[in-house]
């Protein structure tokens, strides 16, 4: 089974295209033994509505190695059927990005990872020979800097990032899965027309202030998914975060179905 | 003192612009335990003869949080006065950032890291709040893949790399320093000349097959220096590491002076 095809399970089986993504603030909790916890808890409290969850690799490494040793086990805890992205974005090549595959793909055991494009094809493809994994390349990114080299026009008239969008097609062939990260700040109807049917990850719902109604009409055949990370674990303390989990998922099946 | 000064200063007391590369090849040695044994001995026969060192991560991720202590215990392990570049390449937005701003020079504690400049100025910017420490961001790697994205031109006839550039005027009034890296095998005049006057981080001498001579007269007033990895790590064995760190700096100062 693809990775695509294991995401495409968990959206039919769950109903949700959330992504809930795991972004620990630090110092709103009682050190790694309280972002531990607290992690554990939104996992078991929001699985049910969750097409998949997205650890950001950053906040663990910010823990150091006791953070490194506390996402393995996070990864653990995620139940069976619920793919795992990594949130690395990546980049680096041939025997470089095989030890960031490995690292990821066989030592964490997660399902897909989010890479930067900008050191080209080559460094994409040792993540590609991994069969039932996915890698999302960064193509339009949620924040304004994504204006500076992203959103560029190159000389015969293409954006930037419809240059990693070619990326798909270069894979076929390979066992692993290409999709894209797509900022839902930026996800003009544009950008979204301009890359390829493949499956997308798009973070920027919530507290970043994205409008999903920019999506409508955006589901092409391979599965997308809505990133809520502060949203779900900061906001709203009132409510329990699988209410929050269920709303978001529910918010998201009301556009994109 | 910021980073380039503390850099300059290691290169004109070392007499070395040789950056020795930590990129150790999991399958060579006993385990975990023989890693950290080889990396310990490569660090302290090439210290004498090492302008600074650049562990590449992703063979640390490889083996999991052991492998992330193991970097943290080999960083400590570098004598005082030589900078330590952090081989990341990691981009990530707001908050994101910071954390790995945290990971690499609070808790690491290392001098500089590479970043990936993909995302954008606003990507790069928290780790330039840090005063005595160096981001060096990605511009023309050394691998064929830097022609898919990086060498492109823009529709102003600008080539990609050249707006990575532009981010270093940006950087003016941050207490951090920004640097490129710019691979052996692409460094061409026209790729040195449209880059500003910054420390170049510069891979692909020894095992990628880069020719030094086309650096001749390409050191401007900022500190550069060479990474070697493989071709101190793993060729020619029947030499000591201490003999070919000693000759890498030679062959480095005969063109770079």
């Amino acid at each position: 089974m693809t990775y695509s095809e294991k995401l495409a399970r968990r959206i039919a089986g769950s109903g949700s295209r959330l992504c809930v993504g795991l972004d620990p603030r630090l110092d709103r909790h009682d050190g790694p033994a309280g972002v531990r916890a607290f992690l554990e808890q939104v996992i078991d409290e929001t699985a049910a509505h969750a097409a998949c969850f997205k650890p950001n690799i950053a906040y663990f490494e910010a823990m150091g190695a006791e953070g490194y040793a506390m996402l393995a086990d996070l990864v653990k805890r995620v139940p069976p059927g619920v793919p795992i992205i990594l949130d690395a974005k990546r980049g680096d090549i041939g025997a470089t990005q095989e030890a960031y595959a490995k690292a990821y793909f066989e030592v964490l055991g997660v399902d897909a990872v989010t890479l930067s494009p900008f050191m080209g094809f080559d460094s994409i493809e040792p993540c590609l020979r991994y069969e039932g994994k996915g890698v999302y390349l960064l193509a339009v990114t949620s924040n304004p800097g994504s204006a500076d080299l992203q959103q560029l026009r190159s000389e015969s008239g293409r954006h930037f990032y419809e240059y990693v969008g070619d990326f798909a097609a270069r894979a076929a062939g390979l066992p692993g899965d290409v999709g894209f990260v797509v900022g839902l700040t930026n996800a003009s109807g544009e950008v979204l027309d301009s890359l390829p049917d493949a499956p997308l990850l798009i973070p920027g719902l919530g507290a970043q202030g994205g409008d999903l109604e920019a999506l409508a009409g955006a589901q092409k055949a391979a599965p997308n998914v809505i990133n809520v990370s502060r949203g779900i674990l900061y906001a709203e303390p009132e409510k329990s975060f699988t209410e929050k989990a269920q709303d978001y998922a529910n918010r998201i099946a009301s556009v994109l179905g």
